[in-house]
Protein backbone atom coordinates (compact mmCIF):
# COMPACT_ATOMS: atom_id res chain seq x y z
CA UNK A 1 0.00 0.00 0.00
CA UNK A 2 2.53 2.70 1.15
CA UNK A 3 6.19 2.14 0.05
CA UNK A 4 7.44 3.61 3.08
CA UNK A 5 6.59 3.66 6.61
CA UNK A 6 5.32 6.38 9.13
CA UNK A 7 7.59 7.81 11.77
CA UNK A 8 6.70 6.91 14.61
CA UNK A 9 6.61 10.78 16.38
CA UNK A 10 4.15 11.99 13.47
CA UNK A 11 1.66 8.84 14.20
CA UNK A 12 2.32 9.60 18.41
CA UNK A 13 0.68 13.10 17.48
CA UNK A 14 -2.08 11.41 15.78
CA UNK A 15 -2.86 9.22 18.45
CA UNK A 16 -2.86 11.72 20.81
CA UNK A 17 -5.47 14.04 18.72
CA UNK A 18 -8.13 11.65 17.95
CA UNK A 19 -7.47 8.91 21.24
CA UNK A 20 -10.70 10.61 22.91
CA UNK A 21 -12.66 10.05 20.15
CA UNK A 22 -14.89 7.36 20.35
CA UNK A 23 -17.14 7.40 17.06
CA UNK A 24 -15.65 8.45 13.96
CA UNK A 25 -17.62 8.40 10.37
CA UNK A 26 -16.16 5.83 7.90
CA UNK A 27 -17.11 6.78 3.96
CA UNK A 28 -16.59 4.38 1.21
CA UNK A 29 -17.89 4.80 -2.06
CA UNK A 30 -20.41 2.48 -4.49
CA UNK A 31 -21.86 2.70 -7.48
CA UNK A 32 -20.28 6.54 -7.90
CA UNK A 33 -21.41 7.68 -4.26
CA UNK A 34 -20.45 8.55 -1.02
CA UNK A 35 -21.58 6.15 1.71
CA UNK A 36 -20.93 7.49 5.46
CA UNK A 37 -21.14 5.39 8.85
CA UNK A 38 -20.07 6.12 11.83
CA UNK A 39 -17.60 3.38 13.25
CA UNK A 40 -16.62 3.16 17.19
CA UNK A 41 -12.90 4.07 17.72
CA UNK A 42 -11.32 1.17 19.75
CA UNK A 43 -9.24 3.36 22.03
CA UNK A 44 -7.58 0.84 23.99
CA UNK A 45 -5.36 0.32 20.67
CA UNK A 46 -2.57 2.98 20.55
CA UNK A 47 -2.84 3.99 17.05
CA UNK A 48 -0.11 3.10 14.99
CA UNK A 49 -1.08 3.85 11.40
CA UNK A 50 -3.89 1.22 10.68
CA UNK A 51 -7.64 1.87 12.72
CA UNK A 52 -9.20 -1.22 13.30
CA UNK A 53 -13.22 -1.86 13.32
CA UNK A 54 -15.82 -4.69 13.78
CA UNK A 55 -18.25 -5.26 10.79
CA UNK A 56 -20.86 -7.80 9.70
CA UNK A 57 -19.15 -10.17 6.46
CA UNK A 58 -22.62 -9.07 5.18
CA UNK A 59 -22.62 -5.67 5.56
CA UNK A 60 -22.83 -2.95 2.83
CA UNK A 61 -19.56 -1.70 4.50
CA UNK A 62 -17.80 -4.93 3.39
CA UNK A 63 -19.15 -4.97 -0.08
CA UNK A 64 -18.09 -1.72 -0.86
CA UNK A 65 -14.23 -1.44 0.50
CA UNK A 66 -14.40 -4.67 -1.08
CA UNK A 67 -15.16 -3.30 -4.57
CA UNK A 68 -13.11 -0.10 -4.09
CA UNK A 69 -11.06 0.14 -0.90
CA UNK A 70 -10.17 3.82 -0.80
CA UNK A 71 -11.99 5.40 2.18
CA UNK A 72 -11.83 8.24 4.37
CA UNK A 73 -12.27 8.43 8.19
CA UNK A 74 -13.51 11.74 9.73
CA UNK A 75 -12.86 12.83 13.50
CA UNK A 76 -14.43 15.69 15.17
CA UNK A 77 -14.19 16.85 18.14
CA UNK A 78 -15.26 20.56 17.09
CA UNK A 79 -15.19 21.69 21.00
CA UNK A 80 -11.86 21.80 21.01
CA UNK A 81 -10.95 22.76 17.57
CA UNK A 82 -9.82 19.22 16.22
CA UNK A 83 -10.61 17.85 12.96
CA UNK A 84 -8.86 15.00 11.76
CA UNK A 85 -8.97 13.18 8.09
CA UNK A 86 -7.26 9.67 7.74
CA UNK A 87 -7.23 8.64 4.55
CA UNK A 88 -5.92 5.57 3.42
CA UNK A 89 -7.18 1.92 2.02
CA UNK A 90 -9.25 -0.41 3.66
CA UNK A 91 -10.02 -3.96 3.69
CA UNK A 92 -11.36 -7.05 5.22
CA UNK A 93 -9.60 -9.15 7.95
CA UNK A 94 -10.90 -12.17 9.26
CA UNK A 95 -8.76 -13.92 11.64
CA UNK A 96 -10.05 -15.41 15.13
CA UNK A 97 -7.03 -14.23 16.88
CA UNK A 98 -7.24 -10.86 15.73
CA UNK A 99 -11.01 -10.64 16.57
CA UNK A 100 -9.94 -11.78 19.95
CA UNK A 101 -7.33 -9.53 20.72
CA UNK A 102 -9.40 -6.43 19.39
CA UNK A 103 -12.77 -7.00 20.92
CA UNK A 104 -14.26 -4.82 24.00
CA UNK A 105 -17.33 -5.71 25.79
CA UNK A 106 -18.60 -2.04 24.85
CA UNK A 107 -19.04 -3.86 21.07
CA UNK A 108 -21.71 -6.44 22.31
CA UNK A 109 -24.21 -3.75 22.10
CA UNK A 110 -23.87 -3.85 18.16
CA UNK A 111 -22.27 -7.60 17.90
CA UNK A 112 -24.63 -9.64 19.95
CA UNK A 113 -22.97 -12.45 19.82
CA UNK A 114 -19.14 -11.48 20.63
CA UNK A 115 -15.88 -11.77 18.02
CA UNK A 116 -16.76 -15.62 17.48
CA UNK A 117 -19.51 -15.14 15.61
CA UNK A 118 -18.62 -16.57 12.33
CA UNK A 119 -20.76 -13.23 10.64
CA UNK A 120 -18.50 -10.61 12.14
CA UNK A 121 -15.28 -9.54 10.18
CA UNK A 122 -12.78 -6.92 11.58
CA UNK A 123 -12.15 -3.87 8.90
CA UNK A 124 -8.48 -3.02 8.84
CA UNK A 125 -7.54 1.09 7.43
CA UNK A 126 -4.35 1.52 6.39
CA UNK A 127 -3.87 5.41 6.08
CA UNK A 128 -1.90 6.95 3.63
CA UNK A 129 -2.40 10.76 4.77
CA UNK A 130 -3.85 11.79 7.70
CA UNK A 131 -4.64 15.89 7.39
CA UNK A 132 -5.36 17.57 11.02
CA UNK A 133 -6.43 20.84 11.93
CA UNK A 134 -5.32 21.30 16.05
CA UNK A 135 -4.81 24.01 18.01
CA UNK A 136 -5.21 26.23 15.01
CA UNK A 137 -2.59 24.30 12.73
CA UNK A 138 -3.50 22.59 9.88
CA UNK A 139 -1.26 19.84 9.14
CA UNK A 140 -0.73 17.01 6.90
CA UNK A 141 1.12 13.73 7.73
CA UNK A 142 2.48 11.27 4.94
CA UNK A 143 4.89 8.46 5.31
CA UNK A 144 8.18 8.84 4.71
CA UNK A 145 8.02 12.70 4.35
CA UNK A 146 8.08 15.50 6.38
CA UNK A 147 5.14 17.12 8.30
CA UNK A 148 3.53 19.72 6.18
CA UNK A 149 2.37 22.64 7.74
CA UNK A 150 -0.42 24.27 5.61
CA UNK A 151 -1.21 28.29 6.39
CA UNK A 152 -4.38 29.39 7.00
CA UNK A 153 -6.50 30.36 4.15
CA UNK B 1 -29.25 15.44 -9.90
CA UNK B 2 -32.67 13.50 -8.18
CA UNK B 3 -35.88 12.66 -10.50
CA UNK B 4 -38.45 13.32 -7.52
CA UNK B 5 -38.25 15.82 -4.79
CA UNK B 6 -38.23 15.32 -0.93
CA UNK B 7 -40.61 15.39 1.36
CA UNK B 8 -40.65 18.59 3.55
CA UNK B 9 -41.43 16.59 6.72
CA UNK B 10 -37.99 14.20 6.20
CA UNK B 11 -36.02 17.64 5.30
CA UNK B 12 -37.32 18.76 8.68
CA UNK B 13 -36.37 15.96 10.47
CA UNK B 14 -33.14 15.63 8.89
CA UNK B 15 -32.73 19.85 9.59
CA UNK B 16 -33.61 19.30 13.40
CA UNK B 17 -30.58 16.64 14.16
CA UNK B 18 -27.94 18.75 11.81
CA UNK B 19 -28.73 22.13 13.12
CA UNK B 20 -26.57 22.54 16.28
CA UNK B 21 -24.01 21.29 14.45
CA UNK B 22 -21.67 23.65 13.69
CA UNK B 23 -18.43 21.67 11.64
CA UNK B 24 -19.03 18.72 9.27
CA UNK B 25 -16.24 16.66 7.30
CA UNK B 26 -16.94 17.38 3.51
CA UNK B 27 -15.21 14.09 1.85
CA UNK B 28 -14.22 13.89 -2.02
CA UNK B 29 -12.63 11.69 -4.02
CA UNK B 30 -9.54 12.52 -5.89
CA UNK B 31 -6.89 10.07 -7.87
CA UNK B 32 -8.46 7.04 -6.43
CA UNK B 33 -8.08 8.35 -2.65
CA UNK B 34 -10.21 9.98 -0.61
CA UNK B 35 -10.18 13.61 1.14
CA UNK B 36 -11.67 15.61 3.54
CA UNK B 37 -11.97 18.52 5.17
CA UNK B 38 -13.72 20.41 7.92
CA UNK B 39 -16.27 22.84 6.92
CA UNK B 40 -18.52 25.28 8.57
CA UNK B 41 -22.24 25.07 8.55
CA UNK B 42 -24.42 27.70 8.21
CA UNK B 43 -26.72 27.53 10.82
CA UNK B 44 -29.27 30.37 9.60
CA UNK B 45 -30.33 28.70 6.77
CA UNK B 46 -33.24 26.13 6.83
CA UNK B 47 -32.18 23.23 5.93
CA UNK B 48 -33.84 22.15 2.64
CA UNK B 49 -31.81 19.35 0.80
CA UNK B 50 -29.45 21.91 -0.31
CA UNK B 51 -25.66 22.57 1.96
CA UNK B 52 -24.31 25.63 0.94
CA UNK B 53 -20.03 26.39 1.78
CA UNK B 54 -17.63 28.96 1.27
CA UNK B 55 -14.34 28.17 -0.65
CA UNK B 56 -11.84 29.15 -2.59
CA UNK B 57 -11.96 29.09 -6.02
CA UNK B 58 -8.56 27.81 -5.76
CA UNK B 59 -8.79 25.05 -3.35
CA UNK B 60 -8.20 21.14 -3.54
CA UNK B 61 -11.98 21.13 -3.18
CA UNK B 62 -13.30 22.96 -5.86
CA UNK B 63 -10.85 20.75 -8.00
CA UNK B 64 -12.08 17.82 -6.83
CA UNK B 65 -15.53 18.30 -7.07
CA UNK B 66 -15.41 19.51 -10.54
CA UNK B 67 -13.40 16.17 -11.54
CA UNK B 68 -15.73 13.94 -9.52
CA UNK B 69 -18.91 15.48 -7.91
CA UNK B 70 -19.87 12.68 -5.77
CA UNK B 71 -19.07 13.70 -1.71
CA UNK B 72 -20.59 13.20 1.40
CA UNK B 73 -20.44 15.01 4.22
CA UNK B 74 -20.47 13.84 8.07
CA UNK B 75 -22.36 15.32 11.11
CA UNK B 76 -21.03 14.03 14.17
CA UNK B 77 -22.96 15.03 17.69
CA UNK B 78 -21.79 11.48 20.21
CA UNK B 79 -22.57 13.60 23.24
CA UNK B 80 -26.22 12.86 21.93
CA UNK B 81 -26.06 9.58 20.24
CA UNK B 82 -26.69 11.63 16.86
CA UNK B 83 -25.17 10.47 13.56
CA UNK B 84 -25.65 11.70 9.90
CA UNK B 85 -24.19 11.11 6.44
CA UNK B 86 -25.60 13.23 3.64
CA UNK B 87 -24.37 12.05 0.72
CA UNK B 88 -24.83 13.74 -3.01
CA UNK B 89 -23.27 15.69 -5.88
CA UNK B 90 -21.75 19.03 -5.34
CA UNK B 91 -21.10 22.03 -7.73
CA UNK B 92 -19.37 25.29 -7.88
CA UNK B 93 -21.77 28.52 -7.54
CA UNK B 94 -20.03 31.57 -8.17
CA UNK B 95 -22.79 34.22 -7.93
CA UNK B 96 -22.07 37.41 -6.04
CA UNK B 97 -25.86 37.86 -4.96
CA UNK B 98 -25.63 34.12 -3.32
CA UNK B 99 -22.40 34.78 -1.50
CA UNK B 100 -24.21 38.29 0.05
CA UNK B 101 -26.68 36.66 0.95
CA UNK B 102 -25.55 33.40 2.39
CA UNK B 103 -22.40 35.17 4.28
CA UNK B 104 -22.44 34.93 7.75
CA UNK B 105 -19.41 37.48 9.43
CA UNK B 106 -18.33 34.33 11.71
CA UNK B 107 -16.93 33.59 8.36
CA UNK B 108 -14.22 36.02 7.93
CA UNK B 109 -11.91 33.93 10.17
CA UNK B 110 -11.21 32.06 7.07
CA UNK B 111 -12.48 34.62 4.48
CA UNK B 112 -10.80 37.56 5.42
CA UNK B 113 -11.75 39.79 2.35
CA UNK B 114 -15.11 38.67 2.80
CA UNK B 115 -18.16 37.35 0.16
CA UNK B 116 -17.14 39.82 -2.60
CA UNK B 117 -13.60 38.41 -2.46
CA UNK B 118 -13.22 37.35 -6.54
CA UNK B 119 -11.38 34.34 -5.47
CA UNK B 120 -14.28 32.99 -2.96
CA UNK B 121 -16.77 30.67 -4.53
CA UNK B 122 -20.00 29.08 -2.67
CA UNK B 123 -20.39 24.44 -3.21
CA UNK B 124 -23.53 23.60 -2.85
CA UNK B 125 -24.29 19.86 -2.06
CA UNK B 126 -27.47 18.61 -3.52
CA UNK B 127 -28.67 15.55 -1.24
CA UNK B 128 -29.78 11.89 -2.79
CA UNK B 129 -29.32 10.34 0.33
CA UNK B 130 -29.84 11.24 4.38
CA UNK B 131 -28.60 8.19 6.64
CA UNK B 132 -28.73 9.35 10.12
CA UNK B 133 -28.51 7.65 13.00
CA UNK B 134 -30.64 9.31 16.51
CA UNK B 135 -32.50 8.16 18.97
CA UNK B 136 -31.38 4.94 18.99
CA UNK B 137 -33.12 4.68 15.78
CA UNK B 138 -31.68 4.04 12.36
CA UNK B 139 -33.40 6.02 8.99
CA UNK B 140 -32.56 6.21 5.53
CA UNK B 141 -34.34 9.27 3.59
CA UNK B 142 -34.49 9.56 -0.09
CA UNK B 143 -36.56 11.90 -2.12
CA UNK B 144 -39.43 10.75 -3.12
CA UNK B 145 -39.67 7.66 -1.32
CA UNK B 146 -41.00 6.36 2.68
CA UNK B 147 -38.26 6.66 5.12
CA UNK B 148 -36.43 3.48 5.49
CA UNK B 149 -36.08 2.23 8.98
CA UNK B 150 -33.69 -0.18 9.79
CA UNK B 151 -33.31 -2.47 12.54
CA UNK B 152 -30.48 -2.51 15.05
CA UNK B 153 -27.66 -4.35 14.12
Amino acid sequence: MTATTWDRGDLGRVAELIKDIDICMLVTRTDGSMRGRPMSNNGKVEYDGDSWFFSFKDSGLVDQITADPAVALAYIATERGTWVSIEGAAEVVDDDGTKRQLWDDELRQWFRDGPDDDNVVLVKVQADRVHAWAEGEELVFEPGKEVARIAAG
